[in-house]
């Protein structure tokens, strides 16, 4: 694999052979791909991808894997100009990347488990898992079952309904751990260790985040190829925001884009704002929190790559803000009335975010600036009751439908 | 609009000018729209298509609207090779076209949405309504939505929770009709009559249904250019089915295709098949059912297009087979554990049919077979209620997980 040169500490700076390993010997910081852009430019071109399959695998060439066998569908999902969300928050520029219609499972998520697990079949594994906020674990859990791999998923006990039937479906083992996400990693972290599993977010985590990178790749090449002006992104482990900043700033490596990448505006549920506090209060430590908020697939109180997070959004000029609970079911209802797209709580937080934002005048009208929607509202529809308009019932006619309905008072 | 001559009757062939009206005023028939396929043989290509956009816009060429301008990210869904599910079933290209994942509300629906919406705007409306199933609801609700039309949106009142949820989202006028679908059809036809909306499946039929042609186009593209042997479709009204066929047949009238269309083969629900108790006994017309299944996507007791599917099964050398609800769900359990595909009841009757076909020997083992998969598990979630496996509920200990999950005696 001419174009991995090795994994790397992200820390000290060692070096490891790419295997399925994750965290430095020597400083215990967690490693990343290192590549070889040199050889990448050699191969790599705008006509190439174009001409490449409808899928995320059209970036192989900026993907550590040789062999792509898993999630062959994954990626390549709209990019949609928002006119009426964007007339609301006067930007004349808006766009909504919207992952929601993801393929297999109606996320980002699809994303990183193909990367992962075909990865992790070149490795010979033969199982896959991981720990999961909801999201994850559906897509691990589809991914596994369509590529034959066996399959355990490792959950807090207390997810929404339909996350956790949009994983049984699939017919993994589902481990429904009665704690919080970071008791659930840590509980995972102990399994990797001793059974030889693919857990796709712990020991092939560096292969797995590499997946979101496509999400800055899709967006450049939807643009014509050109990078935004401004990216909203939310923020669970800091593993997404970090790799869509990676993203873009690799197409202008190997000289696929010639802007700059954007400005990182990072969203977090303020039931559960670790990473948001460290950037605000220019700490590049992460103090740990106990979630609490209904953004239950973004609450990681003890996230991973939180510091990384932060000096992204530090060095591309970004920031960070938050949103209550009942910010984020407004911005879920902002996008669906305005923009016809049916999102989750973390895409409810990051229009939240993003017209926090525009109000505050972060950006120019003019800019173009892209909100990425991670996630489906199907799979968190109960956060919804009591916040919609009801159905009106009738009998089947039409005098019914005059008086009840339009209001018009019909003569009997 | 040089590619579209006239409304034609499909009984008595009298022609009509190209408006909002769906039945002939002679014979009470159904109007369809008539193209003029010489002149789109000088303008469609293959290299035109290639070249389009990324949904099923790019086939403008053979679809009766001039300025699309709603449901711009419609269609351009994956088809998958299935190569478990096909080994289960004996077959060596089976593939799935997998509308559950379509933009922007999970259903086949967004591609009819997208064309009718387009043409109404065209003719001036300014209120899209509709009478629903559930998934048509979903996306007139959210099409309108994004496109600044006033809705009203008619369903039976006992449909899914999720089905339901997944329009008040959009914020439209939800009418919930206590009878079933002929019940909330019938009255929707005098609403449509007395107020000047546009119906997508009334009014507006004759467009909105050519909107199921694509998923014609976008097999024999995503094949190379080549019709597949046999299709296996699901039956409401009978519209998709009969389009399907339409479009591979306008695929070869054109010279983008030179192979002939598919056998086409239908299916039902047991609790509702209208469409299939009529190929059986080879009658030409419908004896209208009581639907009583759990599969409410497609419980149309008096199918609008039902004889027209009779037809089509015959003509394609075709068949067609039902399913109980049990096996219904059965068909969801094996699409999802197979190929990581987690479809609605409507889904389930698919292929639990294409199974009976396949064991029954309708296909030759290495014939293209491409069954459509047409909307999302996540509306039709209750269905499996009682059919899953649990998950597996521990504290955050490695001792439990062992225990509990692996089952390895821990000493203690
Ligand atoms: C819908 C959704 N959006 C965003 C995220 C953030 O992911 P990350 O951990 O990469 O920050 C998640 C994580 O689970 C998610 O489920
Ligand atoms: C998921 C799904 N599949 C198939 C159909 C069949 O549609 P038609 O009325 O065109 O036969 C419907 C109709 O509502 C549907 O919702
Ligand atoms: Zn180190
Ligand atoms: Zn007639």
């Amino acid at each position: 694999m001419a174009k991995v040169k090795a994994l790397k500490c992200k820390e000290c700076g060692k070096e490891y052979p790419v295997e399925p390993i994750h965290v430095c010997e020597y400083c215990f910081g967690p490693l990343e791909i290192e590549y070889d852009y040199d050889e990448i430019k050699k191969v790599v071109s705008k006509e190439k991808i174009e001409k490449g399959p409808k899928s995320l695998w059209r970036y192989v060439d900026l993907l550590p894997v040789d062999n792509p066998t898993v999630g062959l569908s994954a990626g390549f999902t709209p990019l949609i100009k928002a006119e009426k969300l964007g007339r609301k928050l006067g930007l004349n520029n808006l766009y909504i990347k919207d992952d929601s219609v993801n393929h297999p499972t109606l996320s980002f998520k699809d994303r990183v488990v193909a990367v992962a697990l075909s990865k992790a079949k070149e490795f010979g594994f033969d199982t896959a898992a991981c720990a999961s906020t909801g999201n994850l674990a559906n897509s691990v859990a589809a991914n596994a079952a369509a590529s034959g791999m066996n399959c355990y998923v490792f959950i807090p006990a207390n997810l929404e309904t339909n996350k956790i039937i949009g994983s049984l479906v699939f017919n993994p083992t589902v481990v429904a751990v009665e704690g919080n996400y970071d008791d659930v990693n840590r509980l995972s972290s102990e399994v990797a260790n001793e059974f030889g599993w693919a857990f796709v977010n712990i020991n092939v985590r560096p292969f797995y985040s590499e997946g979101s990178k496509t999400l800055a790749f899709e967006v450049a090449e939807q643009l014509g190829w050109k990078a935004p002006d401004a990216v909203v992104a939310p923020l669970a482990s800091g593993s997404l925001y970090t790799k869509i900043w990676k993203g873009f700033n690799e197409l202008k490596t190997v000289g696929l884009i010639s802007d700059n990448p954007p400005r990182m505006y990072g969203a977090q549920a303020e039931g559960c704002s670790p990473i948001y506090k460290a950037f605000k209060e220019d700490r590049d430590w992460i103090v740990p929190e106990k979630p609490n908020t209904i953004a239950k697939s973004i609450a990681i109180g003890n996230p991973a790559d939180g510091p990384y997070a932060v000096k992204v959004g530090k060095e591309s000029n970004g920031d960070m803000e938050i949103a209550s609970d009942s910010e984020i079911i407004e911005g879920m209802k902002l996008l669906a009335e305005t923009e016809g797209i049916f999102t989750e709580t973390a895409g409810g937080t990051t229009i939240a975010v993003l017209k926090k934002f525009a109000e505050k005048g972060a950006f120019d009208p003019d800019e173009v600036v892209v909100a990425y929607i991670t996630g489906n509202g199907y799979k968190t529809m109960e956060v919804l009751e009591g916040h919609l308009n009801k159905p009106i019932h009738i009998k089947p006619s039409l005098q019914e439908f005059k008086e009840k309905v339009i209001g018009i008072k019909v003569e009997k």
